[in-house]
């Protein structure tokens, strides 16, 4: 058996992971949200999948990380996700990061990065120090279905 | 009738609306929750009241500001709280100043200030910029409420 989490094995996995989470942003994107999308990993598992919904919900709280970490810890019955991966396709916002922090996130994967409303701008230090922080997976398709999105709102 | 947003009517207002607040986070207390509460006001009246539910939901997300804020949209059937203000008897986390940008809050008055966890510190710059805080409002009464918790506890 090969050791799963070796380095090439892991960006593979990792890539497999965040093209759930883009399939929860195109479904976002068709019912007219911000096409965020987001999965939590558990033990090689996908343990809570979600999608934007602020808009559906009339909730600013409603973002795909959010609703992920909560869907996670009732799965797992355990406020704590230390021992999980969240995969998420764009960078997330304030919020997100501390809720991120809150959960005690293992680690953080994301695709395209946010530079207006991102963490990293306004709230590096965010993030709980144990959490390892991977970037740019599927960054480019990321991005791309956030263009077409705010490009056909524009039209 | 007189002016109720003049200056010292407006500080007994926030006043009798953080005695509301601490209520609930009094009621967090009692079920062994840390004791933070919140109330959202949207034209003198009290749209949303709420207390910290982490333990009972095992759910990192579950902060008083945060249900607060679902809350209140909810009522108001609009996501944006421009028109309100949020209590809250302890300075907001990360997470939380994250999810007050987002409603775009029109103010936030909160209690005792939080040197550990408070979004001051970690992102000055999380709010909205034309949200207006008020800090110190019962601030003892927020602090002695999460002091006698934590006191407790470590018994």
């Amino acid at each position: 058996m090969t050791n799963r989490w070796n380095k090439s094995d892991t960006l593979v996995d990792d890539t497999h992971y965040m093209k759930q989470a883009l399939l929860e942003a195109q479904k976002a994107g068709e019912r007219g949200e911000v096409p965020v999308g987001a999965v939590v990993v558990c033990k090689e598992r996908i343990i809570a999948r979600a999608h934007n919904l602020t808009e559906t919900l009339t909730d600013v709280t409603a973002h795909a990380e959010m609703q992920a970490i909560t869907a996670a810890a009732a799965t797992l019955g355990g406020k704590y996700l230390n021992e999980c991966t969240l995969y998420v396709t764009v960078e997330p916002c304030v919020m997100c990061a501390g809720a991120i922090a809150w959960a005690q996130m293992g680690r953080l994967v994301f695709g395209a990065e946010d530079e207006k409303r991102g963490y990293q701008r306004y709230a590096p230090q965010a993030l709980h120090p144990k959490t390892i922080v991977i970037k740019g997976i599927l960054a480019e398709e990321s991005a791309a279905l956030m263009k077409e999105f705010f490009a056909a709102k524009r039209r």
